[in-house]
Parts: C-alpha cells; structure tokens; sequence
C-alpha cells in the first residue's frame, strides 16, 4: 500500500489548478514518493471550492481557509491566493505544524518574506516556493556543470524575464499593478531570472538598479475613461555583483511586445559558455573552450535521461517536457524533503533572498544609487 | 459527483505507464470529460502488473489478460503489448464488446489491421490507435490552415521522422528488428510521419520507395560474437502522391546519429508554407506569401491558449506542452468520442491506411517500382 | 610587378557581372595569384558591353563573341551566356587554346557535356563551371571531415535545393522553362544539390527519381491569356545511391513558396553528423557521436579563419563572406590551376558527371524505374 | 569614361587592406559612383606601404603620411592608423582640405573627437568614420520601419556587443589594453552597439554604467612570466535613456568565450519589435502586434532586392552580403557624399556623439553614479 501525505490547497486560479495537478501527478512520476492525498481545497468561493475539489478529487472544500489548520489529516498547505495574503496564511500554517508550500513572490517585501522565514526556521518544518523553472533537469545540468568547474571561473552573467502581457496601456489597473501585492515586472516575473541566476551562481551582493514605468496609468476599469497611476515597474533593468565575483545584468520586462517566455540567460566562463532560453526549454546551448577551433561551437544539448530526472517521465529522449512536467517535480521534491528530513530548495530563506535582491533594486532606483545587500 | 468509465491496461512497459499516466491526467486537464477510473491492469509478469497497479492506482491486477474481457467494470482495454500480439487481444476485446485503444503500429501487416478494422467497426465499439504527436495544439492549427485554404493549392510535401536510437550496430537482435513485429524503421517510426501527412494533406495514392539495411546484422545477445542477420530496414525513402493532387516525399531513418526525434514536415502551398519539427514542438514556422516582400519572412508561431487545447493544460502562452501531454489530450478525445458517440481519430481504420503505406513502400521497394495504393 | 593574365567574359547579364566583380577581386584576397586582367567583354549588344566595359573596367567590348578566339591578349574565356549557347562557345574556345569557365549548367545534355570535356581533356586547357557554392571554406571543412574519416562511415545522406522564384503559375514561359536550355528546377537549381553531394560523397550510382511539372502552362508573356505548355520539372525527387555504398536523397523545388535559397544537406554517419544550410552558409552544425550523452548536441561551426581559405577576406572570426566571396574563392583557385598546372575543380568532366545524374533522373522519371549510372 | 575620385589610404593592416579592398569594390557595385582611383597609400613601414601598393594597385606608396597632404591628385585620406594617431592625421588632412575617412574609435576621447569634428566642419570636408555595421541593408530597413512608426513608440532597447577574442588572460599587454588608445571593451567593440543604437532610436542622454577589469594583468610579452596591469574595462553595462523618452541597456564584452560576433540587439515598440545578431546578419527578426494571435510570431526577414543597395551586389534574394560588402556600402555612400555635397552618416560628428557617450560610460562607473549627457 502506498503511503500518503495529506495535502491541502489554498486558493483555486491558475496555480491552485497547476499544484492539485502537480500533488496528483507525483506518484505516477515518482513512483518511490508519499502519495499526495488531497484532503482538502479552500477558495473564498465557495463553490469554486467545491468545483475544484470534484475537478481535482480533493475530499473536502471550504470557503474559510483558517479550518485547514486544525485538520489532523492535512501534514503539507500550499499556498496560491494574492501575495498580500501569503504572510499571514505561511505564519498560520506554520504555527499549526504545517509544512508549507507558497507561491512566489512569497511577499510584497523582504521584511515579510523574513519574519515568514524565521517562523518557519523556529517550527522546524519545510517550505518550498514556487520558482518552479529552476526544476528543469537541463537547469540542473547547467548549476552542475558550474558548480563542477567545467566553465572555470565564471566571468559574467546575462538574464532576461521578458513577456508582453502588460503591453498594452489599456489593460486595467488590477492587482497586478498594485505595490501592496508586491507588483511590479521585477517582482512578478523578474524575481525568475533573480533566483535562477542566485541558483546557478550563487548570491548577490551589489546592486545597481533602473525601474521605470511605461504605461504610466490604466484604466479603473475596461474601457474606462477614467484612468488611475501606476507606480509599479514595467521595465527593471539590473547592474549586479555576485559574492563569487563575477558582475552581470539582469532585465525585468512584461511591457516586450511579442514575447511569451523570453526567460534567458548567458552565462561565461573562463572554459566554457552556456545559453538557456525558456522559450526552448528542453535545450541548453554549450561551449567547450577547450575544443579544436576548426569544429568547436555552441552545442545544441537536448533534455533527455542523462539528464535526472527526466526520465521519470518519458524513458526516450527528444520526448520533451512540458510546464506542468516542471510543477511536478517541483513538487516531488517538496515532498521528498518532507519525508527525508532534507534540505530543500528553494525555501522560504531562498525566497526572502531573492526578495532582498528585489528590495535592493527597487531602493537603487528610488535613490539612484549602488546599493550593497 | 464525476461520471466514470472503467479502463483496462494491458501492458506495463513504456506505453502501457504512458497510458495508466494519461488517463488519470485527462479529467484535470479536461473537468467535463468521464473520468476514467483504472479499473485492471495486466501483465504477462503478475509482479509487474501489481507494482504497475499500485503505481498508478489501478483496482486490480492480473497475469491473464483475458479475464478483463468479462470485467463488466472495464468499457476500455488499452493495448500496450508488442505488435505481434495486437490482433489477438483487440479481436478478443472487441468481441466482449470493449472500446479499444491499441499503440501503434496497429499490426505487422495491413491485412492484420484490416482485420481489426473491419470487426471494430461491425461491433460498433470506438477505437483508436496511438499516433499521439498529432495531437499537439499546433498542428490541429496547421492542419486547420490547410483545410481552410490559408496555404492556397498545397503543391508539395517533405516529412522525416529521424532518430539515432538503432545507430549502433552493436545493439543486438530483438523484437525490434523481428518482422514478426512490424519491424523496421518505416514501420515503427516512420509511420508517424506517413500519418502526420496524411492527417494533414488527405490520402496517399502511390508510393515508390527504397528500404535500406544499414546494419546488416546484429548480436545475438549484448556482446555476444555470434550474429544475426537483419531483414527490416534501418532507413526507408518514400516517393509519394496524394490524392489532392501533390506530391511528396517521406524519410524514416533510426541510424541518423545525434537525431532524437527529427519527426519534421514542410509544406509547400500556392499562398504559403508551414515547417514543424517535432525537436520544437510547441512551435510551427508559416511563411504568408501575401505580405509585403519587404517585411515577410517564415513566422514563428508559438503554441498559446489561441490554439485549443492548450489552455486545458495552462491558461498563459509560452508555457509549453510535453510529450506526456500530448497522450493526455489523446486520451480525452478518445474518451469524449465513447461518451458522445463522434468520429474519433486516428482510429482503427486510420491505422489500417497508414499501414497500407507501409506495405506499398515494402512491396514497391522489393519490386522496386512504383505501387498504387 | 604583378603578373597578369588576360580575361574575357561572354555575356553581361547577373553572371557576367558575377564573373567580372570576381575576377577583379581575385587579387585582393589572393596577393599570390595572378592578377586578371580584364581585357574583353562580349554581349550582343554592343551597348550592352560597352556599359559593362565602362562598369567593370574591360580593356575593350565587342558584339562578336568569336572576335575573343583571335586575341592574343586573351588566355581565359568566361561563358555566361544562356546554356544552350554554352556548346558551341566553349569548343570554339578550347580549339583555340583558351582556358575556359563555364557558367551551369554546363549543357541541356550529359552528351553536349560530354563533347565539351573531351574536347577540353584532349586540348590539356583548364576548365571550371560554376558551382560556387561548394567554395564556400565551411563546406571544404565538411569535405574534409568526411575524407578523414572524423564522420565514420556514411550512412546516409539528404539533400534540397528549395526556392520559390518560379512559384507563381503567372510567370510568363521564357528560357528558364524551355527544355533546350537543359531547364526545369533540376537542372537549374538541382545541379548545385547534385554536385554538392559529389563534392562530399564521391559518385552516384544508381537513381530513381520522379519529375513533375506544378505550373503546368504559363503565359506567353506577361498578362496574356494566351498559355504555352510547361513541359519541365518544377519538382525533382531523387533516391539515389553513391558509389562508396551509402544511400539519399535529393530534392530540387523552385516553387516552395517562402524559400529563397534552401540549399540544405544532412550527413549521417557512424560517428558523426554534418547539417548545412546555404539560408546560414557562415555555420555548420556537427554531431560528435563520441561524446559525453549528457553535453553533447549539434555543435553550431562559424567559419573563421580556421576554415581556409576564410582569412584571405577578413582575419578575425565572425565576420562573414557573402556570396560574391565564394565566386571570388572560384575564380581564385580557376587561377591557380592554370598557373600551377594543377586539377581544378568542378571542371568539365565534373558537370559532365552532374549532368549524368540529371539525365538518369529525367530518364528514370519517364520510364518509371531505377536507373543505373 | 568613368570619372574618378583621388584616395589615399594611411595605414595597411586589417582595416587598411578593408579600406582597398572596399574603395576598388565601389564601381562594381555602384556603377553610377565616382571610381576611387587609390593613388597612394602611407605605412610607416616603406616596405609594408609598398607592398600594399602592389597588392592593391596604388600608384605611389610612401613612408610619410605627412606627403599625401600636399599631393593634388588626392582628394580623399582613409585614416586606419591606431587610434591614438587619428587626431593629428585627420587636422592635417582637413587643413589640407581633403575629405576625411577615419577608422572608429575616431579618438581616445571625447573632447578630441569634439575638436576633429569642429575643424571638418568648419573646412567643410566632408567625413566618415568606420561603423560599418550599419550600412547593412536590413538594418537599413530596421531604421526606416522605426522611423515610419511601423513599431508603435519605442519602449525599450537591449543591446550587446560580446565576443572572446580578450578572453585569454595570457594575450599580452598591448595597445589594446592602452588607455592612450582609447581601450576597453566599451571603446573598441562598444562603441559600435552604441552607435547602432544611436543610428536606430537617435541622442541618449543618460547612462548609467559599470565597467570592469576581468584580466586584472596581462603578461608584458607572450608568456612572460613579467605581468602589467590592466586599467581598461572587459566588461562595461550600461543603462541608458534615449532623448525620444524610452531607456535600455547595453553590454560590451571581449571575454564572452565562445562569442565570435554577438553584436545584437531587440528593440519592442507599441506595435511590434525587432531582434537582430550580427551573427546572422542576413537576417532580422519582426514581430508584428497587429497579426492575428492565432498565426503571429517572429517573423524571419531575409535580406533581398526589398532591401537597397543589396540588389547592387546580386538580384536575388537569398545570395547574402558579407562582411567586405557593408564596407564596400560604407565607401560607396561616402563618396557619393561628396560628389553630391549631401549629408553623410556617421560623420565626425556622430563619432563625436558616440564618444561622449563611451565617456560618459567611464565616468559614471568611476563615480559610481547617473551621468547625463
């Protein structure tokens, strides 16, 4: 019989769906893994609580989130509702013994990002957030192919996070936009490329940092005429230094007409180079230095079993995974941390981390100034 | 509460795991569809068939894949065996009245597979068979393109589908290479590319084709000295016509050395051109010969919720769908043709026609001349 | 002071310019050689050459092309005029002791080649016919991979000369389709394919090719609702097989709408592969079978100045030759055979062997079977 | 009978032997242009000087620069002697009144360029310095589809220059680690990403940069174990705002390992955006908002006869310029400057402008803050 971990779900959008299908799809990947059980759905809806629960086959829902933290079968809540509610949903959790899950960016600022990650520390339990690209086994192949040397020494970084959902000047102001959820491009989608680049190279140490905003304001609602500022980032571009040494760049932007996923970086060292897109995911592009001139050149690598853990999903390669592939994974670790007792990554201290890069940028910009972490 | 249909999967190898995974996906990515309930599981081996049921949630397991015939639980038999055994249990299974899916190739000869054909289609039951890269979003768009008339007159077609996986001549002798079981590189991968043509340009009325061996012979076991000849091909070329009128031409190779999956087509029309790669497979290039010359030039569409149904699988563009998604979406619109009693593709008879290729490209090569389907 | 040796060039039009800007180059990138001199261009017009005189810096410009045979000044005559000329042109040249470079192809017939390689083998004059493309440094890198072995043995190969300039059906008949001028997409466009798979592979054995008219009459000028008859390919497939036991195929299409230069190839061998595009003709992509599974891919080759003869038009890497860099590279080594009395290559036996290729296809597509060479 | 025009060229190295090649190649491709007649060339070795007049066809050559002023048969001087030697020769070649051609970076500073620029103004010469890269046709087309609005307004410009050829620690100090020289990073290979910048969007006025030594020292000669510090920067970031309203970022970087030619640059505007890689320089990426989401993506233009002047090097799309060739535009559109008394691009003036900005770069890294300009 297979052994199970109770697993309650916080929130019912888009990342609600993506960690109930992700929960469900662990053991069929993992096969070695605690089973997931869902036990229970929350949703200040409560019919959308019920509809996801027969969607997703959670045993119960509810419409108040707080009556998950007396439940004895529930050891694991993740988290997926607005950012200005994970603090205070992470601390209850966390008091009531949970292991937690939470959704990036895990709060609107560092401070709160660090009061959760101190609760968590003192309570002994796991935390994982949702920086879920870095769980693409040709990423671990880059941090490992870095962290082994076979780039020598690493010489600079080149990040991008750029989409173009915000494009358009008429898309309503929203939550998204708003700073009390943490808003902003940097902090909505550049904090991918901050942890990506703090998960390939380690921590950042200085920043210089220019955050502009291009559509200066949105209408209150569609197509009204009425319109209200916005004060988020559109744009955030990054000077930065590693602890390691070397420098690099880093650019936010949700305002790049015709981008989808244009999350990339460039990375080079003294013996090699490597370049990633997220637009083609399955692929990592690789330069030996040491090869003969005469044939050397980027090499395309495509994902496939020599390249852990891909093939727990699919035993051939050039099969590709897709996005809810790299949720699974996500969280299949999450919950072998959980049972093993080991280190996870990236935890409520690795989110509060990349959160102070966030924080340190923005304060940068605001003071137009090089600001030391 | 959700409505079921009870599934039976025979088969707990690659596909038969890829099938157990798909079904259980199909109801989160698809909340209106029949929940497929894993009702049986069986396997020559009744270990395996018991770890594959515990995996992955099925009811019961078994060694004797007859006794699913009168499980009145079970209205679905998957068949994930090696082709040799394809004819016995989907006639058996439609006999009892069963739905049927069957993995590809549907059986070592076209008469085999007309076979099936014929009794599924008296027995009324739906079937289909695993041609699953067509199911990708994006090429539901290229082939609605070409219905539509968006490419004008189609005037030419090229479709590979290279791999490495055979490339060595040391991998020895077995059920891979056995013409027992439909063996050869055409017939087992180069009929998804035959089936991808004519998915997307109708049917084929001649071929002229070269079968090739490249390794001659191979050991009879891992290392062994002893060898055995190899009668199938390891690289078949086809000439073919279409009955809309073009024509084209269609590569299976397993010996392409650093190949995963080079399942690609480019299609040539009077108003425009489409190129796909299965390498990229969220992507398909379109070249619109009415554009201004200045500023035209090959596309790059990427897969997005305008391409249904990706969004079942995420709401936002440039996520990206995997292999294991693609089975997914082919067995929820397995599973949608059985509950609403629609056509379904790629079906019984489908199978049957692709394999009609196949035995001409056989036949033509051996008499080496052009053969009339 | 720079020794010289004397040009003429018959014929003004895309070619002939080609040849004189090539010629003219020639001692720019190569110090070492002879420096042609430009010393008579003949059109027939005479204001034709005159202006091309004028343009290009000819000594002198005449409407009588046998007025070159005479004069002394005169080692090297330059064909360019339409094919069905090139008969006639090059045998008067060669009688009078003149080197000579044909455009291609070199004739409507392996026949007509075949006289005019006689002719020049028996008069011990030079001969070059234009297949510039091969003089590209990245495919003699290719080339050389090949010969040495680095690729293994060869197991495959696949070819395609794709463009679209003939794709609109409204196009008026002209030379380009009139079967005397040796037309149609496989003699115009497929002879480049052809050759370079010589150049790489070494001889075709065997063909089995199907031609087939697309456009099937066009007007016979501009507008006109009057339409003559199309009798040449406009699509040209071929399975063919080389003399060192490897097999492929061959694709020539000048209606694929899209495609402005196609010229593609694809080498599979034991241990390697070779990807060519003309579309990138600075790149080439190469698999190294031998490596680690876990780094290795398609390796993306600049040319640079590790690729002679590169560094002759520009020292440092990344900067790229254009295509009048490969005519200059032809006209350059035609040079050096003369003056070293060394082989040249493609010289006429070598179109005369293409020119047998597109024979034996054309025949192997009207009698509808294989043909040996 | 051709009218000519008197060119001297200083200098014979790479870019000398650029210049020769590229004022011989004008007439060929520009036939209506005045021919540069190269009536001397200047070296400081007599041997190197007459042996490029030999290679090149000068008619003198002469160790003193110094005698090219008074001699009347001059009209043009092509400085392309090391940086720090352009100022003296370019004001005695102005006060001589010729028309001045100098290499980028035209000066090791600003305040020279300044004073360069106001001495040809006031002559007025007329002037040219060596950014090449943009007299790429396609980026012809980029220019004239931002200026014509066919990408809305601008929001944003990401712009790189990288290549490896200073990777190496163990290259010796040289001039190009010289400060004298106006060196780094930034001034040899910065510059041209900034002046392409400048030729696409217009004035920047703010920039916010870091400049960084990576290869701290390097060996006094080849593998001495004497090392010299170096002060110039491998690596310089800059954020900057251009005067239209939209800001950016650029990275100049010589130890990019593996980069050969990643000059590149996206650009996203209201209504479309563009991606371009001097690595494929052939080619330009266009994404067009306005399409139908359904069938949208990134277009790949081709260079071709839509693109002026690449129809006055081949007549066919397809056949691709190459490096030689933007160089041969770059003369042609200078002599066609004065010839006509027109306008002229990039002028001492843009070379000015561009200076001041790679200025501004060094002293906002040095004092760690926004400089405007």
């Amino acid at each position: 019989m297979r052994r199970e971990i109770g697993v309650a779900v916080i929130g019912t959008g888009f990342m609600g769906k993506a960690h109930a299908l992700a929960y469900r799809a662990v053991p069929n990947a993992f096969p070695n893994s605690l089973t997931p059980r869902l036990v229970a759905v929350a949703d200040v809806s409560e019919t959308g609580a019920r509809q996801a629960a027969e969607q997703f086959g959670f045993d119960r829902a509810t419409s108040d989130w707080r009556s998950l933290l007396d439940d004895r079968d529930v050891q694991v809540v993740s988290i997926t509702t607005p950012c200005s509610l994970h603090r205070e949903m992470a601390l209850a959790a966390i008091a009531a013994g949970k292991h937690v899950h939470c959704e990036k960016p895990i709060a609107p600022s560092a401070s709160d990002a660090h009061e959760m990650m101190k609760a968590a520390e003192s309570a002994n339990v796991v935390t994982q957030v949702g920086y879920n690209y870095i769980k693409n086994p040709i990423l671990k192949l880059a941090r490992e192919m870095i962290a082994s040397g076979e780039l020598g020494e690493i010489t600079s970084f080149r990040g991008i996070h750029a989409e173009d959902y915000m494009a358009d000047p008429e898309i309503p102001y929203s939550w998204r936009v708003d700073p009390q959820n943490g808003a902003g491009a940097l902090a909505e989608i550049g904090n991918h490329i901050v942890g990506m680049s703090r998960f390939l190279l380690g921590p950042v140490t200085h920043v210089n940092a220019q955050l502009e905003t291009v559509n200066k304001s949105r209408p209150v609602s569609p197509g009204s005429p009425e319109r209200r500022e916005v004060k988020v980032d559109d744009i955030a571009r990054l000077m930065v230094t590693f602890d390691r040494g070397c420098s690099g760049s880093i650019e936010a932007n949700w305002t790049a007409t015709g981008r989808k996923m244009q999350l990339e970086f460039e990375i080079y060292g003294t013996k090699g180079a490597l370049c990633f897109s997220q637009e083609r995911f399955n692929e990592l592009r690789y330069f030996n230095a040491g090869g003969d001139p005469r044939t050397s050149g980027f090499a395309r690598i495509e994902a496939g079993p020599a390249h852990p853990p891909y093939e727990n999903f699919t035993v051939a390669g050039g099969h590709q995974l897709g996005f809810n592939d790299l949720k699974t994974i996500e969280m299949a670790e999450f919950i072998a941390a959980i049972e093993h007792g080991t280190s996870n990554f990236p935890d409520f201290r690795e989110a509060w981390e990349i959160q102070r890069v966030v924080d340190a940028a923005i304060r940068s910009s605001a003071e137009a100034q090089r600001v030391s972490l």
